[in-house]
């Protein structure tokens, strides 16, 4: 049986190209109470984890990863496209289907002590996801998780990240 | 003197082209002491407002935004520019300095009865908040506030939002 957030979560065929089942979890976002008790649902595994920082990827992880720093009393850390963020950042590159992309944070925001969680709304390939963990460990601050809401266990992205740090994704697919 | 809220802002000269001094509000997120503060401050006059939803401008204004909208266990939408949502959509065009762009917001998502407080990081020149202010009044719904981090006060985008509707700033440049 589905969930309350199962059913809530709307795919849109060919979105946004053709043959893309398109997870869209606006509709959770938009109603208060589902809202509310997806962001519970990401937070519980992490509670006691000491998170000091969540780093949300650009732009839908920003949406439950801003709410679930707040709610961890953590910091937030947006993780985005080259070129988007002001001051001084570090790169890393990932593989799209075709060619690469970059991501980038701010250079000076984590250090050694820090521990970090890395979130986003739907984990895929798992390709930003581990740039995301790249980045985090260059500057010396740990990883001490993965968050998603749904992870699109079919394409296998967890497989693409470090062995041993504790994922968590509230609704597989 | 500076409020540690109002230090903690960084001025970047010429980003995102000359002659534009960007105010980046990043170092007061990654701060969990001053993320929660600022998060605090922007729900303050809102506390009793009885607020259903709150909108977020794409793409700054999802991350104050969505931990605003937790807070007050309000839902969030996202105003994206056009082509981002996935899900039909109502759109309204604003202008830039040369030209116009368009907003959206999914049609489906607000109704007569709510009672939205529109946030973006920074108001500049009105010109998008005053676009979702049109969105939101479209769907039936009530706009009850107009929340922003900082008002860039010279650039006068508060006289471009409707007249009667409360309007906060929390830091005034």
């Amino acid at each position: 049986m589905l969930t309350r957030l199962e059913s809530a979560i709307r795919t849109i065929p060919d979105f946004p190209k053709p043959g893309v089942q398109f997870k869209d979890i606006t509709p959770i976002l938009a109603n208060p109470e589902l809202f509310l008790e997806a962001i519970e649902l990401l937070k519980t595994p992490y509670s006691s984890a000491d998170v000091t920082h969540v780093v949300g990827m650009e732009s839908r992880g920003f949406w439950f990863g801003a709410a679930l720093a707040e709610r961890l009393a953590a910091g937030f850390i947006p993780a985005r496209k080259l070129g988007k963020l002001p001051g001084p950042t570090i790169q890393e590159e990932y593989e799209l289907e075709y060619g690469t992309d970059g991501l980038e944070i701010h250079s000076d925001v984590l250090g050694p002590g820090n521990r970090v969680i890395i979130h986003d709304d739907v984990i895929a390939t798992g390709g930003t996801a581990a740039a995301a963990s790249r980045l985090v460990k260059r500057t010396g601050a740990e990883v001490v998780g993965f968050s998603f809401f749904v992870d699109l266990t079919f394409l296998k992205g967890k497989d693409k990240l470090p062995e041993g740090v504790p994922f968590r994704a509230v609704i597989e697919v």
